[in-house]
């Protein structure tokens, strides 16, 4: 398993013969520095590999005011896994940070996937999985400390 | 598909047949009102469903301050998923509001499945994903929340 593939957790655990499958999915795509991909609330087309550059991703408050949520490099690099699972909602906004080079694969060519390969398709679910759930409790524990401070600063 | 199978999330979209082979794994455990089930960061040995009664999720902060997170009855009712996924640890505690009858799937016993049947699992992965992903964007969404209201009170 070669760059970029290597750098998605989706696909760890894939055979030699199924990622061959994989890598004959995605079309390039470049991308200018302050470019905008997507948008959170839009509908999920695409799921992202990088091959070059940095995608940030982020949340908009209030309408105006941007948290930054992560930076996806090459080397950490896929994003927009709401194209991987119903109802195909961005829950972030992407934006490049850089200029980049993508790997584009369509949710149609995924959904033929699923169709044609349902193994292959059903260790990305588990990665898929196990990604969720972790980022579920760190974003809990972050949560948590909000809370914690809200309890403490009331304590004085 | 009948109670308390039906109430499950994670058995959605399966057939008759893959049904009985998931009814044939799971034995039945009485709790009283009050007992603790199991605790946050506890290795997760059982994926849990309610025939009776209900179940409290909850998560303790500064080891004595407990934040309700959920109520699980047997009409919505399942909890555990962290049995269903690596690293195998509960992210919250579980204690039985309501004297309780549980279906009790062991961890091993769903790992045997995911050998002996990976097109069952991978159904049930996927229904995992995107229950997942709901779940993560509510969480990122209250903590939205937080983050607007601490801007807000450094506004004034």
């Amino acid at each position: 398993i070669t760059m970029p593939y290597s750098s998605c957790f989706l696909f760890e655990r894939l055979s030699a013969s199924q990622l061959e499958r994989i890598k004959a999915i995605p079309s390039e795509l470049k991308i200018q520095k302050g470019q905008w991909l997507f948008r959170e609330d839009e509908e999920a087309q695409n799921f992202y590999l990088i091959k070059e550059g940095a995608i940030e991703l982020l949340t908009v408050v209030d309408g105006k005011i941007e948290i930054p949520i992560s930076m996806v490099r090459a080397k950490n690099g896929c994003f927009g896994i709401s194209a991987l699972v119903a109802p195909f909602r961005y829950s972030l906004s992407a934006r490049a940070a850089d200029d980049s080079i993508l790997l584009v694969f369509k949710r149609e060519n995924l959904e033929k996937l699923k169709l044609e390969d349902p193994g292959l398709v059903c260790i990305m679910m588990n990665n898929l999985a196990e990604k969720l759930l972790a980022r579920l409790k760190e974003t809990r524990k972050e949560l948590k400390i909000h809370f914690m401070n809200l309890v403490r600063s009331a304590a004085f």
